[in-house]
């Protein structure tokens, strides 16, 4: 096939510009306390969103980072809650370790349980989740209910989460979800705020299979 | 399958959720210019970021929201720049009228194209979808550089899209790309600055099929 039609083309490569946004991101950024991994999500984040109070809003459990390092090099599942999460994950660099990304919101059975429960489909698959995922990443960037009802599960002792990345957005729950999981002492990553979302959550995983890669423990 | 565990549910349910945020958007957006039906394609974004800035730094064409309902309407196809603005897309309310979303920058041809003419996968597939996707709507929610060929391609007379909602969110060519695409006189959906993101360019969509549900003429 032939789509080009004779015009100059954008040479600018997608490489290059990311490595000037990320020049740019902590140049604008400033001082700040995360250390240095935390702060390579940190950047993946304002990258995503283009928000600096949104990566400034940012809270990382003291050993957030080396959980999700160490889960995917043990090749544990990444749970998504929504599939524009789980699109947007860079797959080939956790498939490297043998892991995955799951998402379970659209099963049928979620679907009939969720239901016969009178809950969100939303709720019903975290309960699924946490029985097939454990160690594994819980990545959420949409839905409220599913992050309280992983807190919820964590705190009952039935699940138990190698790290929860917990982002959702939106200006009922949000918030208050994120602000329950900031008291759990296992490790999560979130922030603080209404503010979060898809493509924010998609950048912490991508972040920290980046960091998997390159930090030599 | 049993996923219950005898805990109490939490029983607010997502178009309670949903409403009540609309509500929260209305009361803290405050004045403005944006007309009744673009404030709807508004609402949808400040929902789908929590920002506030975002909102108000969007742009419409004056013939925007009514290109693209009419675009749904018959049935012309929706343009995604990449996957995850493709499976963000609410496809049941497309399909009611022979609508459905299209991303080519995963297709063979375009990746081997786009080695071939040493330009990214994002422009070779901007020069795909114009010859299959005439009238419809283009939905750019990742790569400036895919917004910046679509702009080039129209001006060159080779595009001719019902609508182009551009917004591309990062640190290098976002906000120029927009700047360029408001300079158009076709129909447009674009924002000011480096703000935007596959989420609201979802939500953009999802806002204009909503109207095209809605809206009498």
């Amino acid at each position: 096939m032939e789509f080009s039609s004779g015009f100059k083309p954008i040479t600018i490569q997608p490489q290059e510009i990311e490595s000037k946004s990320f020049e740019i991101i902590k140049e604008e950024f400033g001082a700040h306390d995360f250390s240095e991994a935390e702060f390579t999500v940190v950047q993946r984040i304002v990258h995503a969103s283009a928000d600096f109070e949104l990566g400034r809003s940012l809270i990382f459990h003291p050993q957030a980072v080396e959980a999700g390092v160490r889960a995917i090099r043990q090749g544990r599942p990444v749970v998504a809650d929504v599939q524009m999460v789980q699109v947007g994950i860079n797959k080939p660099r956790l498939e490297k370790y043998g892991s995955q990304v799951n998402v379970y919101i659209s099963d049928p059975d979620v679907a009939e349980e969720a239901k016969r429960h009178n809950v969100t489909r939303a709720i019903m698959a975290m309960r699924k989740a946490v029985k097939e995922a454990e160690g594994g990443i819980f990545a959420i960037g949409n839905a409220p209910t599913a992050l309280l009802e992983l807190i919820r599960l964590v705190k009952a002792g039935e699940a138990k989460p190698g790290l929860i990345i917990g982002l959702p957005v939106g200006f009922v729950s949000a918030a208050e979800s994120k602000e329950e999981l900031a008291k759990l002492d296992i490790p999560y990553i979130t922030n603080i705020g209404r503010k979060g979302g898809s493509t924010v959550t998609v950048a912490a995983v991508n972040a920290l299979s980046l960091l998997a890669e390159q930090v030599v423990e």
